[in-house]
């Protein structure tokens, strides 16, 4: 026993609901009390119990929150780990085939657009990151639907425009950045990179882009932040919590640090419910939080479990308030129709990201780019459109999208899991890339549309009729009759003259 | 012998149409006379001739049936079962195959939404009761449409609004519940559950919603009322009988039994050809009622005989007295035009049901959703939408639906299948959870959407020009021309060394 | 040999282009001379040269064409049979399959509606005539859409009418009905059956319907007229000669023996290319008209060789001749637009087909029942609706298509392919099968549509906006973001355990 | 080593960057100095330092190159070829089983339309040649649309006119054709033929169309000019220069070879990115210029760099400039909006063409086809339909494609990939063919709508309601519950009896 540290046999003893000791990051931990309080429910701490959970606590956690929730009388100090009894782990099929696909990755060169990342994220994350990243509210349809209205705008270039020179560097919230889009805010860097959202903070300095830190970031904020390198900008994220005093100390603590923008998302009084993530979640054994036993609304998830510090009663009365603490600028994330955009006007909010959260929270929400058609005539109509600054997400995969949003109005364009994913799979590396591939695209289809500068783009440049009929569908096919159809066949080729 | 039984043996002599005995439940019946008047045709009965018929006979007859239709002088009294022959099956791969995955079924707690119970219910039932419950008329493109129908209406959430509370309750014929969907009629319950519709009645009680029940249960009617608790409110479907004599008589009866809504069904003076349930009988070699020999009309199939007793002649010119016999509110269910609503209410109607059945009559009849969006503003251009309670059903599988419903101005929704989904599959607790997801689902959107209560929700929170454009349909495809197209592919993981 | 009969072996001797002798039914005929002038080329008759060619002659011959077409001086004579070489027919696997299929037939009481014949048809009939029958001009879109238009309009039901009794019965051209459809023409019968058109006589005949005769039958128009029951009706379709003269004595011949309507088909001034049936014939070894040679025209196929007669330059002016020689009804067949029916009404025709020939002519040429929706209401505009019979075909394969058109203002309905199928298939019993399905889908959705006669149908009984649009498309498939998605997935079932 | 050629071994010293000679047509160059310039990067020229470079330089440098871009100097003189090693070529199972399928090849006539070129070609070309020609922009959405728009519009055909004689021919810049297509400019024909653009030259002169020749063409502008024969037209694709010099040589040289058309390309102020091109490119170990060494922008492959000398400066202050220096008539390429179309007419331009460079520059561009719905109104409203030639291409497979544009107003239809893929598949035979297939669908879509003439096609003749839409989508796919949906069956055949 090296001075002073705790061995693993003594950790051991305390494994059960009585007394409760976990190792985190090789330090061990008395939890017994806070069993009932946690989060995400007692279950999946048990099973830890005298055990190290560093791996599982990591990702889901930023590093400070032993010190912040847990009082430091049960901060029980340094284990010598070398004492610690190693688990064998269970041979997992799927996590070995899993680690053969990452041996056989493609290298970085073949991916080509954002996509790519995603295809390859796919299948080299775990199952349960990836469940994470990629799930959407119910059917996924909004999700799926986010990246498709894109699809329902069509360009209207000009030709013979000296396109020589392009700048695609515009301003949002008073920031210079290179091009039109910001990497916005999402949950959990760790599961798809042990880094976690620094990795994202080093891409957005390299590319000159604003980075949103997440509320719900594995990295702690100040993590976060002391990543920033020169005068590279971060916008806050904020869900506020029950206990507004939290809040106050978040939103100051952050403008201290030199946030530039205050983003607090207002779609989300509750979280929504993820069934693929439910379902990769379910069938984990370890933490099987749905299987009863526990108080934990079964049918919620684990999302619902970590953000039960929301405050769903957070409304229009809050926001001066927040004016009063804050110089930061006030922008709304997450709103869905007309009505608020000018609610959030005459409410004096600086700006307004329009937004369903990725498809993640209310299906048949409509997107982020069809509301944003509906909301510029309307601000334009009243000689608003100055008074606030629009910004958009969801979905964005292409500099095509980019450019659409730009024409209608937008002031600058949200993009997530794309860069997780280019992130998952390749690191700082990929998250590089695929900022670039963004601006190669952007640089070249600026020239495509005739357009040199941000500023040129407006609606006159694009076909917006594809909105107009809203969300019609399809007759449901006819299943006989084209059963019964004999398809046309192309040539066929001789056959192989048999051996 | 025991005493004064019937013995098997003596049973068996009477198989044949010249004098054809049957045992069900133990007690045998003579049915020679009644063959020829069989609602199902003589040929399924013969089969049984001299036999045990029970397991046949169940699901589809209620246990008053052989009291109400077969004269006391034909019951034989029982019979010593244990002289009765065990008929030895014959050897069913697909009964194997089918038992094989009820062994191996996903636990209830992985059952996420309403269509997961139905694709695990389509593994485990018998092939014929699952072709009964989710068959369609003609193509089932009505069937289709009627959930498809749901997500051409959109959201227009609103944000900034206190949802901490959220009220789900509402009121509907006067009888508050607890949420506003109800367990609308279907038939034959046993189909799906050996103890048929009582099984939906404990599960509406325990969450406080109205169970309507149908005219052609498995059960009998008086069983399904005594399985009601406390307070608990049931609504009594009816088929009009030819013989009004008989009709009067069961609403009456239903009337006293406590029964607070009259649902007469309007959309079915004959019941529709569902060639699914047709296909799936006709590969019975059991009940091939269409392999000619008897007079049942050979096209029509089993619906068609078990509904012979419906009025077609049944018209609006009746209404007047089913207001004289009943003071239970009279509700038209299977409304499908707005002029009809409007007819409706000039007749006194205390509601209607904007229905299709389900998809299961009329071919391309539109939803009761889109029927909705017709009706209510031509109800309130008029003044009248306090004059009438409007019910809709069909395609409801997500609380999205319901609200979705509710915004346009619906009183309540009628959800049918999924609950008989959850009950074949999972029984009683299949849809206990049915119910709760739903309500789990409708708390967490209603938040979403910014309303707390039912009375909120309205027409300003949907996007419905989606509905505008009617039925398009997609230009058929190209076939040559795709095939020749060569799709993009995501980056190829390099393949794996050779050994 | 037998007294005066030709031996085999002297017709052999005349296997050449020089001199070329064939048998038909028995009988030898010269047709050195006539190869020149075969419609179909010289290749196909060169093949059977000294030879029997029965079997490839019957099917697209009626049997008065060698006294028609053939000088009776190359008529040889008998020949006895006995002495004639009997091929021995190579092993052709993919017939050996189909007459495995053959024997494994479903029975007829299996098809429960049209689309179960066509599909039964595609797998019993020989590769070439289903080609025939089922094949479209270039895409076959036309072909499919003229079914698929029919799922554009929905209907809006009428409930609570008394629709005990229904009568399906009404009047085309003064012919009183049973119901409102007709067997189209369409040729080569013998193609799906040994005896041809007489076997959809007799059909119609049963069924109190009526048939049109075609040009292009495989039974002489005698044998098919001969084939009449009772006070049967038929009407002749009309390709109309570039020989006036033989057009004349057809039409006159046809009103002498009986012929109730005169349609003149105005949509093939030259047959249609059909790349399914040019296909299946360029594959056929024996009648490869497109490999050269000969002077045919490569690119067009049969289709184009045995319709050479119709002439192209038949227009508005010849009408008045038509009037001048019969007093049959005149109608017109194949009309398009609404501009052509109103000319039609002027030039004093009786009535029009709105059809496009099933898809076989022009490619994305619209649908009849589209057309109609566009027709009828500029008649009624100008009070002409009574002046002309608007008959309408293509695609119809169920009752409700039926009810559309004539909630439309169709007077009668044409149907083709779907007999062929049934008749091909199950002969005789098929096609009545087919119509009497029809008869009962037809009886019980008027029910559901509370319409007691056909004269109750009307457009307030129909939604058809999904016309309105035209014919819009669907945004191309974004393949790589649709491929990186990960579906959702039912509840997984437990694995089997291993043994 | 024959008399004063240089040996294999003596070329193969200089096989660095040091010094680097390659051999290309048997003659030796000294490319050291050059390697830094070479607008596909160094790497893929240092691959065959000191080697035979032929058969990679061949199809992708018109045979002059070396003479214009390669000082005197470093001509080194005649190698004899037969000291040159061989390389051995490691055995290649793409290549290999490439090469059974040529020799599978359907045979010509199998070829019934000019998606059957595709299909084959497709099998039988090389995979980067393939990608180069079929790839299109980002997700090649536009490419699809390109043909898919023409399925929007549908016919509305005129019948009774005669139609004996039909007259496709017209005139285009003065030119009378026989048909109102042309061969548009298409780059690097040696990739699909060893021959490359002569053939669409020869096939051109057979057919009386016209032939655009491409600025990127791999034979040299002087070779294609040379095969013309006779009286037949040709037309100059041009990419502007940044050195305008070089383009006025270019434009008054061809002026003086007889072209008869200048068609400036407007769409391509950059070359788009096409990632199936990249990808394949990629995957070829050889040109591997995406993984870095080298300064080539690594995201935009091959298509960029040798399109480097394209002036992105080029605008509409250049138009006098090119009337100015010569008297061809000019025609902008690449118009996509009715806006620009109306500033050519102003600007004095003769022509122009609608197209977005089938599909290869900016992803949702819209189809000419749409364009043209778009322009020809426009035009007519201000009576300049007569002012300007309007062209269009992209997407034209079949003689109805090319019948819809004349009726809106075109006055000539390109068709590019078409007849690459039947030159791939079939040399000069296979583009005979497909411009003869055109033909005759041409003659015969001309009777079927009606019409004799060109100049009788016209707007009354078509249904464009299909593009009033825009590009509208549809709803995403309710995966779960079209999962749980059982489609409904056809008959079931018996089963075969085991035996």
């Amino acid at each position: 026993m090296s001075e002073g540290k705790l061995t693993g046999a003594k950790v051991a003893e305390h494994n059960s609901k009585d007394s409760c000791w976990v190792i985190v990051h090789g330090k061990a931990y008395d939890v017994t009390e806070f069993l009932p309080e946690h989060p995400g429910g007692q279950k999946i701490i048990l099973k830890y119990a005298g055990k190290d959970a560093t791996e599982e606590f990591e990702p889901i956690h930023p590093p400070d929150t032993l010190d912040k929730f847990l009082d430091q009388s049960k901060h029980l100090g340094p284990v010598d780990m070398s004492t610690v009894e190693q688990e064998e782990k269970a041979f997992d099929p799927e996590e070995a085939s899993r680690q053969e696909r990452i041996a056989l990755m493609p290298s970085l060169e073949a991916c080509y657009n954002l996509m790519d990342f995603e295809a390859v994220a796919r299948q080299v994350m775990k199952k349960t990151a990836w469940a994470y990243y990629s799930s959407g509210a119910d059917d996924e349809i909004t999700m799926r639907e986010n990246h498709a209205a894109f699809h329902k705008i069509w360009f209207r270039p000009r030709i013979l425009v000296d396109v020589e020179h392009i700048d695609m560097s515009t301003t949002m919230l008073g920031t210079k950045c290179s091009i039109p889009f910001y990497v916005t805010a999402t949950a959990l860097g760790k599961l798809g990179h042990p880094e976690g959202e620094v990795v994202l903070t080093r891409a957005a300095h390299q590319h000159n882009v604003v980075q949103m830190i997440p509320t719900l970031a594995s990295c702690s904020f100040d993590e976060i932040v002391d990543a920033k390198q020169g005068d590279q900008v971060q916008w806050l994220q904020l869900y506020v919590n029950k206990d507004r005093e939290i809040t106050r100390k978040i939103v100051q603590h952050a403008e201290k640090r030199g946030c530039k923008g205050l983003f607090i998302t207002v779609d989300a009084p509750q979280l929504g419910r993820r069934e693929k993530d439910m379902r990769s979640k379910f069938s984990d054994p370890g933490s099987n939080v749905q299987s009863g036993g526990d108080n934990i609304d079964r049918s919620q998830g684990a999302a619902r479990a970590i953000s039960s510090f929301i405050d769903p009663a957070l409304s229009w009365k809050d926001i001066p308030w927040f004016k009063s603490i804050t110089n930061m600028p006030i922008v709304l994330k997450g709103v869905q129709c007309v009505e608020d955009v000018l609610r959030a006007v005459e409410a004096g909010c600086d700006g307004v990201v329009l937004s369903n959260h990725g498809g993640r929270q209310l299906e048949t929400a409509r997107s982020g780019i069809e509301v944003l058609a509906e909301v510029m005539p309307a601000l334009r109509e009243r000689g608003w459109e100055k008074r606030i600054e629009v910004f958009v997400d969801g979905g964005v995969r292409r500099a095509t999208d980019i450019i659409k949003a730009l024409c209608l109005g937008a002031t600058g364009i949200g993009i997530g899991r794309p860069f997780l994913y280019a992130m998952s799979a390749y690191g700082l590396n990929g998250v590089d890339r695929a900022m670039q591939l963004l601006k190669d695209e952007m640089e070249m289809n600026m020239r495509l549309i005739g357009a040199t500068t941000v500023a040129e783009l407006n609606p006159s440049l694009i076909d917006t009729r594809g909105l107009l009929g809203g969300h019609s569908g399809v007759v449901p096919s006819d299943t006989l009759g084209l059963g019964a159809y004999d398809p046309l066949e192309a040539p066929r080729f001789n056959e192989k003259p048999k051996l």
